[in-house]
Parts: C-alpha cells; structure tokens; sequence
C-alpha cells in the first residue's frame, strides 16, 4: 500500500526494479537506480566561518572546485541527482570513490555510513507523510562529510534542510562556531527531528481509530489498522539501521568527528532509539487493537447468530404442530372437538415458553 | 486506552505532538515540550550534614546559588518545569548543558543516564495507578547528581519523594551519613518501589478477572483483559530501558557513584530485574487468560448453536411429512384409511427417534 | 490459577501486595513480605568435621554465635522466618548486611546470587506439586556460604534438606570430607534434583490429555492444556534465572568455591539447563496438543453443521412443494388428477435425490 | 506422539520417571536411569596401529584393563548399560569421574561436553526413524576420549558404528593413520551422518503430505501435519546442543584433539549447521501447511455452507405464500379466481428469480 | 511447493536423498550428490595479466596442471560436477584436500567459507526464478581462490559468470589490473546482484495481488500468498548464511584478501544485509495481506450469513401463523369472520415490519 519514494513520477512500490538493471554491470559503475527527468538539477552551495558567509546557486558544478580552497566550511547541496554528468564532476573534484557515487544515484538503500579515510560516507532516508493516502514517502539524502565541506545529495528540493540554512545564515546556535563534522550532525538531527512529526501524525491516527473502536467501529477500520501496521514495517525497515550508524559515529572511530559533536550525537542516538521503541509500541499497539476489533467483531455476529437462530428454533416445532392439524384425514378425532383449536394455541404458547424458559436459563441470551 | 501524562490538563495519549514544534529549531533549544500552565513553581531546598539539617522553600531560583558554596548535600526539587525562566536560572548556577536543559523540559523521554564529567543527569518515569480508569500515568524524573547536590525535576508534586524528606529530617536510615550519591540512589529506590504497588494493583485485577473466568464470563471481559495487556505494552516501554540506567551506574563507571552505595544499586537493580520479569509474566497470563475465554466462548456459542439446529433439523422432516397429508388431491388413499392419522403421528415419532438416537450415537450432543 | 506459596496459611497468587508495604521505608529495613504467623520457629545445627558431627535444636539464635568458633562446617537452618528477631540476631552474629536480612525476609524473589566478600548470598525457589490442583507451589530457599559454615533460610520446614542431614550423619558420599562450599553445592543440587520430580508428574499429565486426545475429548480438556501452559510460564520464570546463578558460581569468581565443587557445579548447571529444555519442549508440546484440539474440535463441529443443515436443505424445497398442493384454490387442475399425489412423491423423492447426489459428488459429506 | 527411546521395552516418552528415583542420593552415585532388563552386555574391543589390528569380543570387563597397556588405539564399545557392575569396574580401570559414571547410565541427557583434563566425555544422541509410527527414537550414545582409547557406551547394539569398524578393518579411509581423536571424531560423524537419513524420510512425508494438499486433504492429513511439527520439536530439543558440543571441540580448547582433525571437525560443524537449519526450515514448511490446510479447509466449508443457506432462504418465503393459501378462511376472493394458482406460481417464481439475481449480483456464489 | 534444483532431469524439492547413501562412508570420499547424468562437462580456462589475455576451452582436466605455471591470474570454470574422475584430476593439480573435494560434488550445502591456508573454498548458491511456477531454483556455485587462481564448479552453464568473462575480455572495469581475490569478489558480487532480480520479480507477484486484494479477491489468491511465504523460507535459508561468509572474507583474516579488495567487500556485504532486509520486509507484508486477506473474507461471509439468516428468520414465524389457520379444525371462529383473511395479512406485514426495524434498529444489517 505504502511507501513510495517521494517526487513528480510515481513509481513503483516495491521497487528494486532499476536496480537489476545493473546486475553484470562492473561495480563502482554509477547507474541512476531512481527516477530520471527533465528537472534541472539545483547546486547550492554556502561557505561560512564564524564572521563570514557566502551563498551561491550553481548550475555547472566545474564550478565548485575553487570552493574547496576557501577557508571556512563548504556545505555543497545537490537536489536531483538524475543528471549523471554532474555528479562525476562534483565526485572527480572531491576525489569520491566510485562505489561512492555509485551508491549516490542508487537511491533505494538502507541507512548506512562507510569511512573512506579522507572521509565519511552516510546514507540515511529523509521521511514525509502524505497525509491524503495515510503513506510514508521515503527519499534517500547521501551525505559526505570531509575536512572542512560537506556534501549533501537529495532526490529532490526538501525544506528540511532549509531551517538548517537559515540557522547558519542568521548565526543562531552554534553551527556557526563547530566544525564541519557539527554541520553533518545539525543535517541528520534535522531530519530525525522530522521523524517525529510523522510518529505525531501516526498517533493521531491510532487514537482516531481507537476511539472508533470503542463506539461501532465499521468494517473499513480493519483495513485501516492494517495499512497503518504496514507503514509500521516500511518505517522500522528505514530507520531500524539508522540507530547503528549514529551509534558508530558516536563511537568516534573516526578521526572525522570531534570531541565536541559527541555530546550531540550521544542525544541523535537517544532520539533515535526512542523513535524506535515508538514504532515497536506503535505496532503492539496496532496488534492489540487489531485484536480487540476481531474478537469484538466476532462476538456481536455471535450474539446475532445465536437470536436469529433461537427464534427459527422457536417456530419450526410450533409450524410442525399447526401443520399436522392441517392434515386432511377423514379420522382426526381431535378436528371435531370444541377444545381442539384452543388447545393447539394452548400447546403452542406452552412449548414456546418453555423453550425460552430453557434457553433463558441455559444463559443462551 | 491509557497512559496519560498525569496531571490537571488532560492531554493526548500518544502524544509526541510538542515535540514536532521543536524540529528545525538548533539543538539545545529549551522547548516545554508538556504541559503549559499557571500554575506556581515550588522549588524546596534541603542542606543537611549528619549533623545540621537547613530546609526552605524559595520561588526565586537564583537563591539557589549560593546554597552551592555550604558544607554538605544540597538537594533542590523544583515541582513544575513549565516556567522556563526558572529552569534557565537553576541551569546557569549550576553549569547544566544546553542538552540537559532541553532532556528536562521534554517531557516524554525514556529512562536514561548520561555523564557529563561534572555531574550525572539521569532520567526516570514515575508511574501512578489511575483506579478509576484503570490507566496507569506517567512523569518524568528529571535528576542531577553532582559533586554535593541533587537536583530534581518534576512536572507535578508527588508524595514519592516526602518519605525521603522524612527520612532526612529524622535521620532515619543511612541517608544522613551517606555521599550524594546515596540520596540519589534513595529518590530512585522510592520511585522503583512504587512500581511494586502498580503491579500490585494490577495483579488484582488479574486475579478478579482469572475469578470471573472461571464463572459465567461477560463479553465485557474481553475489554477488560485486552486494556490490562495494553497497560503492560506501555508499562515495559517505561521501564525496560530503567534496566540499562541502573546497570550503567551500578557498573561504577563514573567517578561520581562511591563504592558505598555499589551494594545498594545492586539491591535496585533486583529490584527492576524482578518487576520486569514479572511484567512479561503478566503478559504470558493474560494471553492465556484471553485464549481461555476466546476458546470457553466459542465452544459455548457452538454448543448452543449445535442443540439449535438439532432441534430444526428434526422437525423439518417432520413437518415435509405433515405437509404431505394437507395436500388437497382428490385421490390419496391415506386420507381414507381410518389408521393414516394415527400412523403419521407413528412415522413422525419414529423418525424424530432414529434421528435422537443417531446424533446420540454420533455424540452430537 | 496457580503457584501459590506452599504453607498453612492460603494466600494470592500474584501477591506482590506486602512487598508494597514497605514502599517508603529505608533500604535495609527488614519488613517481613510473607506469611506471618504463631508457628515456632526451628532453628537446627549441624557442625562435622570429617571424624566427628555435632547435631542440636535450638530456639534462641544467641546460642548460634559460639559454634562459629569450633572447628568444621557449621550448617544452620532456619524453618519459619516470620520471627524477625530471631533474624536479626542470627544476622549479627554472622555480620550479615542489612540489605541480606532484608532480602531472607522479602520471600517473593527470583533466584539470585551476590557476593558480599566474607560470604556469599544465594537465593532460590524450592518448588513442590500439588497433585490436587496441578498447582506448582513455591518457596524461597536463602543461603549463606561462608567460611566454614553455612546457613539456610526456608519459610517451611522441608524435607529435600534432611536427605542431605542423613548423608553428613552417615558419612555418605563426599560431604563429610569437602569444604562447606560443597554443602552448598549439595543443598542447591538437592533442590535441583526435586525439579526432575516435579517435571516428571506434568509429564505424565501431559500424556495422560495426549491419549485423551486421541479418542473423544472433553471440553474440560482445554482448561488442562491452559492450566499446564500457565504452570510452564511461573516454572520457568522460577528456574529460568537459576541457570545464572549457577553460571556465576562455577566461572569461580569468589573466593568461596574451591576447586574441587566446580566439577560437581558444571553437573549442576547441565541439569539446570535440562530442566529449562524440557520447560520449553513441555511449552512446545503444549501449544501443539492446543492446536490438535482446537482444530480437531472445529473439525468436529464443523462435519456436525454440515450434515444438519444438508438434511435441512433437502427437505425445504420438499416442503414447499407440498405446501402448493396444500393451497385451497378452486381451480387448480393438478388436485384433479388421478396421477397428481403420486407425481408429487416422485417429485419429492426426484429431488431430494438429485441433492444428494449434488452434494455427493462435491463431496460435500 | 513421539521420540519414544528405542529397544525392547517399551517406555514412556516424556520420561524423567527414573531419574526422579535418584533425588537425595549423592550426586555421583550411578543409578540406572533407563531400562533395566535381562539382556546380556556385548562389550566389543577392537585395538589397531597403522599396521596391526586386533579385535576380542568380551563379557568381563577385568580384561580391559590390560588392553590399556598395548600400543595403539584402543576402542572399547560396551552395548547396554544396564549391569551397574560392569560398568563401575570399566569405570575403575580407566579412572573415569563418578560424575562421568552416573552420567553414562543417566541415558536422557542432552548432547554435552566435558573435560577431564586426562579425557573428554562426550555425550550424543542416536537418533532412529520408526516408520511405522513416523516417529522419531532416540538412544544416549556416551564416548569417552582419552590418550590412545575411545570408549563409547550405548543402550542398544546399534549398526551405525559397524561401518566404522568395517573401515578400520580394511584400513579404509585415514582412520588407521590417525590419532584416537580422529576415530571419536569418525563415530560422531557416523552418528551425524545419520541424521540426514531420517530429515530425508521426514521430507518425503512432508513432501506426501504437500501433494494431498494440492488435492482433496482428509482430516487425517492435520493430525499428521501436527504429529510432524512434534516430532521436529522433539528432534530440535536433541541436536541443537549438538551444535554447541562440536564447536567446543572445534576451539581446540582440549589438548585431547589433534591439529589434524580439526578440519574434520569444522566439516562436522557445517553438517550440525546444516541439519538444524534444515529443522527450522522444516518446522516453518509444516507451519505453512498448516495454515493452508486450515484455510483452505474454512473457505471450503464456508462456500458450503453458503450454498446450502441460500437454497434454504430462497424456499423458505415460498413456502410462506404458498401456506397463505392453504388457510381455510370462508372470505379469501383469491381462492375463487381462475387465476390464482397461475398467479402464485408466478409469484414463486419471480421471487425466487429476483433472490438469486440479487446473490448473483452481490457475488455470494 | 518449491526451490527445484535448476537443471534437466527434475528433482525432489526437499531432497536430501543423495546425501542419505553417503552415510558410512570415510569422511572425504567424494559422492556425487546432485543429478548424475550424460551431459559433457565443459571446462572454460582464462588467464590473463593487465595487458595480456588467454582463453581456451578444454575437456582433459589434465592440460590445467600446466596453466598453474603461467604468469597472471588463471580462472578455470567447470560446468557440470557429475563426472567424479575430472573433478579428481583438477582436484590433485590443485592440491584440493579430500574434504573440498567431497564438498563440491555434495550440491546442497548452504553458503560458507573455509580457509585451507593455501586457498579458501567458498559455497555459495545461485538462485533463478522460474517465472512459470513462481518458484526459485537453487544451484551450487564452489569457488576456490588460491595464489593466482580462482576456481569455479557449478552444476550448470550459467550466464551470470559471461558478463564476468566479457568485462576481463574487454578490460572493462578494474577487473585486469586487480589480484585474483579480485576476480572472486567479482563473481561473489554478480551472483548477489541477481538476487536482486529475483526479488523484483518477487515484489511484483507481491504488488498484482496486493492490488487484487483491494478489489475483490478470488480464493485461489491464498494459495499464491502462501507460495510466496513459501518461497521466503527458503529464499531466507540460501541468502542468511552468506551474510557471514562475506563478514569473514571482509574481516580480513586471510591473506588471500588484498587491502584493495576490502571496500569492495564491504559494499558486497551491504548488498548482502540489503536483500535479507528485503526477505524481511516481503515476509512481514505478505503475512499482513494474508491477514487482511483472511479477515475481510470472514467479514464477506459473516455479512452474507446474517442476510441470509435474517430473511429466513422473517419468514418462519410468517409462516407458523399462516399454517395455523391452514388447519382444519371445526370450531375455529376466526376463519367464519369476513376480516380474519385481511387481518392475518396485517399480523404478517406488522411482525415482519416490526422485526426489521428491531433488526435495524439494532444495526444488524
């Protein structure tokens, strides 16, 4: 039901299909394994020190060479990364490995971080909740961290990284005066921030379909939960190895991150594990209901069944009864009797009630 | 179903909504992420040495400062964070890190420890058992031990803490001749050994309903049951990860836990070991409980629905028969015979028997 | 349903209720979580050398002091410690820590070992079945191993111990000539070995309801599957946390195992890990005799259903037909016939024959 | 169902019954735990160097002990257990623990690993297929491994070892060339080996029973999903520890093993590794059978049912019509007209048309 | 239903047969455990240097020992393993030990690594899928990477390995310049990335009958859902174990490994973790729609049952009171009225009438 990556064409769900177009292929090969249009491709690019700033929006990315002699950090972001041309460029001037940029354009991948010595290479999923369908849209954001830039690739132009920009542009916190490993970490806290307003969204919907369940839930709410335990999947699938990479930065094996950002991924890494124990609750939570609503669901058709039935039971000996007095035999003393009418009725009511008698005391209702 | 914050302003279960206004903001931004309100904040500060107690109650946190310079344990609890002034006040005297500021405000987070070098901030839940609701609430306990002090943050008043107070006041057990450290260890003890009275309750509960099962249960049972399993789904995410915190103290790993109190963070760690064991133990008890009523349930429901549809399926032969002699036609022999009617009533009661006797030998019923 | 506490006095299952009394008082405090009542307390001591054996009753604990100073093992065993005096006087005199006195008292506990340097504190769970009520009954076990003596705490007086008193009486296999950690070896295996028993009788349950399912189960039989099934779930939280303890003493980590018991501890830790092995195989067992029955029994009901209602289906369509010749119009040309009442009983039995042969061939019976 | 251990008398399958006769005893005091029976012990001694061998068939076991002196490897094979005598003077001439002694004639343990710095006593389980009842047997098999022998104990005279025997006759294979590891390591292989016959007959039930599937499936057929899904319980319960033995070995922790067998053993591990993923996949095959065959089963019934329902709904507002007519009251103007009975049968018939327009519509068969 | 191996002459699914004739046999005796047939083995011999290149395809084993000499890297593929006598001679020119021989003929092992110290031997499978039967064929694929050379065996030609073949033929890629543990990465690497096209193929099966569920689903639909979970296991069962094959060869731990290789490896193990998550994630959402599948079916038919229920239970008592004036007793005053026939028609419609609105009122319908 879910999951489709984010962006103007639609694309398939389950989707490794481009993927496979690769297989035979020499690896380090970059192939774009994502959707490939006419968007142009958006280069931004910000250099800052603790006095400085300068921003600019490139289309040629020959251009961004000179960047890296400045002083200062360099935030490189690129939205669209279907245009392969430039991405050989910006990996050639930054001496990216080739399985770097072939992991760039292959934007189904799970969350991962790979040390390339002069460098670290993360892969984490930026999430959006389409809130029309009930989905979870998943995008891919590569993030290379080096002395002095960082590079960012996105599939297409997020805001989340916007109030990153802005924080920067503004001097407010202390991106401003950290090093560029800080930056790295300002950028995925930005976007596991982001998870949270999902998991809100999320919740909302179990309440909503909680509260539904305490009334006279109909029969939609089963597909409901259902999707929403599907998401679950989807959302635990993407961020389930994020918790690892943030544990292994955190680990501060390389020589990439400074003392000074472990403080603030030691709480990325708490954010992230709560996160994570929020879907696993989510999904008991969802199981739970699923249950209720079956066992509920199935106890009331019951109780129909068990009237509807008693009453059909109720009837059919009496029809029997009404029946044989229907008989056309010439010898039926009792058709003759002044008594015989009434005592049908009398036998009638009597085997009426005392079925009901039974089965009132049998507590069949 | 459960597990409101508690407090005066009802709030949303599954709410990680506040958090979500924090996102784009930088980190170590103070959010209130919880409950905003009038209501005054109670700061109460003890100093005490084995000898000397001092106790006093302030509303101005910058008081607080100079409580640091004296002799002896100071431990300072500030009942409501939602004035975030206050906070800041009480963070700059005692050089608390943006993170640690921002960790106590936030309201919703799971158990945790971190060292930062000067002080330990360790979070914990209070939970309190609603009886009307059976709901089980929660509370952060927010918790600094630094060299000679104790802070605590908490969202509303609770008594937990008193009988601590009460101890110090009186010098009751060791509290008084002890480090910091211990005081710490007895506010978390005090806050563990009330889990035992929530489990307690809910132990009660489970029994009653074990009772009604053994009885003629209601369908209500149902709910019942899957509330209480939904309360333990709740209840282990709260304190599961508590396991960790105490072990990661009682590992000794920060200078700030003396060798004295080692003992006692063991006994804790029992303490939390032995609850969460006994929360899966309720767990398996009401899956078994809730099979035991789905399957009682469902054997009832075909029993009866098993002596219906007997009692139907004999009198419908019967009635085809009877049915036979209402016919109208001008020539059924039968009709005449002076025996027929007689002989109707024989074949029914013959076939009825045979078909008894059939089901009985088959055990039908 | 089961597990309670073995003794006079009946009391909860899920009792954590006297635990909670204690919420609030200092650590250390010994408040007795049990039953407490007006039997006597025993109080037995043993002290043997490998050539003589010195047996006594005593009531007043004081007297226990000066057989720490002769020569040999002591072993003293406690029945009842619901007289919190005598405790605390035995605890004196052996400089037990408060937390153990605590902990000797507070009898709802899992088995656990700690390591207070002079000695070691060992719990676990004495089990007995009552055959009654299928019920497992618990006790708890406390043991002291220090130098040269050894005390052991039980609720009730049992008879598992007395076998190992007759063994140092009669100079029976090792003991008299090994070190007192041996006799705390000998005591946990004593305890151990009892398990076997206890397996062994819900083995035979289990295949007792085995062979019934074989034949015509009755429905009480699903109450036996849970009652076992719950039995497994309290049995295995009893045993599970022994395998640690054990586990613990034989990596030889405290000065109290000699070199010679390992062996006998790597005998007993292999039994304890079978017993755990034989819980999950009996749990496995369990779930699948559930399976058979539930599924066997849906079986049942659903062959019973089918074979009512075809009979039902078939005479139906029967009946309407001789309802229509039962309708008192006046032209109706059929009622005429010579040849009308006859066609209609070949109509009948055409086609409830034809059914039959429907349903025959859908192999619907 | 299942397991039970193989020979002449039959036993109880979930049998820990003798083992509870030990309870109170010593530990290492033998106590045959198994079947005691008249059959007369085979012991069988074969001794070989790469160039000679020798081989005596044996009944008192004083003999063995010069057997020790000889050069070679020696390889004592004792089938049945049951004389505590002969094994007590066996266990005397090669100093064998009494822990080992108890062990041996203990015949329901867990494959497990031992060492007593001058041998290593390695327990196993025989396993055999009794196809009659597709069960699964299960008999200890105890090897002792010293420097130069190999002692193994068994309940039964088994055919598995002759093969081995057969090779070290006729100097097949290395085993005359190697160490008295290498003939410990060809037995367990031999046993190992023989696992692979039985989860071949096990797959060629699964695969029968996966055929009938496709087909028309007997109930019979659940009872033999289930009886499957025991057995493999029940074979998980004895190879898995297996796994732990072999790599024990494997580490080479034992002086016992020889460098050159090693790669013996890492090829035994893969097998064990082997054959309990082939069991998990197994158990997961037999699980999906069983849904299938229940649902496939339910759906079956249900379309049934379904038919059944609505040939009863659609004759059962007929026959109320056609009862209508029947009444005798003196004013029914239909009863005189001409077209009355063509007017019901009409009736009848659009009814019963537009019923099954509509469930044809609706889709309900 | 499942995982033929791939190849002409069809074989059992669960086939551990072949394997079963083994046992008795000295371990490292070769036995063809696999299809035996009359195929010609095709032997395929590359070597080349970074300038050079050799190919040569040739029958007599014999010729290789010679290619051993020569400069460069030689790879020798050889398709088709039933001919023991050439895989004996490329055996012996390789120094192959008995136990890799045995392992290569033995065609139904899972995925692992063996280091021999002059080589490693490495199983991995190849996996088809046939998009006829939606089943995925499995075949074994032997690598052994020893100094300059690489061995493979498989059971048939396959094309992955040509696209291997074309890129050194071409000195596409790094393939000509890299060692020889190079080229194994290379074809470890092609294999995985077929798995990839597997599981699309998979993931669209998944997607048409997600789509089929959400309109209205045939019953054949759970047959297909329950071959794919199918599939899963054993998709499951051949891809987990090389997990750790490639974890091993990344590890480093033999020095047939080159530094250069190492990051290749490690995007090989990503590739690896990716695809097992994928299995994950299928088996999750397939078990969701069987779920979803499963309920909403029992929601279909408990709705149509009520229906149906509900019309029959309308009826019945319409017609008790309809056969009561069917009866032909003398003295019955109502059917003497000029109203009784209107009124039994009123008395109809108002029950019926009063029954649906309870009905509906009740929200039975």
């Amino acid at each position: 039901m879910i999951f489709r990556k984010k962006g103007p064409p639609p694309i398939k769900r389950f989707s490794l299909k481009r993927r496979s177009q690769k297989s035979g292929l020499p690896p380090g090969t970059p192939v774009l394994i994502g959707d490939s249009d006419a968007r142009p491709v958006h280069i931004s690019v910000i250099t800052y020190t603790s006095t400085e700033i300068e921003e600019k929006s490139i289309t040629d990315p020959a251009e961004s060479s000179d960047w890296r002699q400045k002083p200062g950090i360099t935030w490189i972001n690129v939205d669209g990364i279907h245009d392969l041309s430039i991405l050989e460029k910006i990996g050639a001037s930054f001496d990216l490995h080739p399985l770097v940029r072939e992991d760039i354009v292959n934007t189904d991948q799970r969350p991962k971080i790979e040390d390339y010595e002069t460098y670290l290479y993360i892969v984490i999923r930026m999430l959006h909740f389409d809130e029309k369908q009930d989905r979870v849209l998943s995008e891919q954001l590569s993030l290379v961290l080096g002395e002095g830039f960082v590079l960012t690739f996105q599939e297409n132009r997020e805001d989340e990284l916007n109030t990153i920009r802005e924080r920067i542009r503004q001097a407010r916190g202390r991106v401003r005066n950290m090093p560029a490993d800080y930056l790295a970490y300002a950028i995925m806290d930005s976007v596991v921030d982001h998870y949270f307003n999902i998991l809100e969204k999320i919740g909302e919907r179990i309440e909503t379909i909680e509260e539904e369940l305490m009334g006279e839930p109909e029969t939609g709410i089963l597909r409901k939960i259902h999707q929403l335990k599907h998401e679950m999947i989807l959302l635990r699938k993407s961020i389930w190895p994020l918790r690892e990479v943030v544990n292994v930065l955190q680990r501060n094996e390389s020589e990439r991150m400074h003392e000074s950002t472990l403080l603030y991924l030691r709480d990325l890494y708490d954010h992230t594990i709560q996160i994570i124990d929020t879907i696993e609750t989510y999904r008991d939570v969802l199981s739970g209901m699923l249950d209720v609503y079956l066992s509920t669901n199935s106890n009331r058709l019951n109780s129909v069944m068990k009237v509807l039935t008693m009453i059909a039971t109720i009837f059919i000996p009496l029809t029997f009864l009404v029946g044989v007095y229907g008989m056309n035999f010439k010898y039926m003393p009792e058709l003759d009797s002044h008594w015989g009418y009434p005592a049908v009725w009398f036998a009638n009511i009597a085997t009426a009630g005392t079925m009901l008698y039974y089965f009132y005391k049998k507590k069949w209702f």
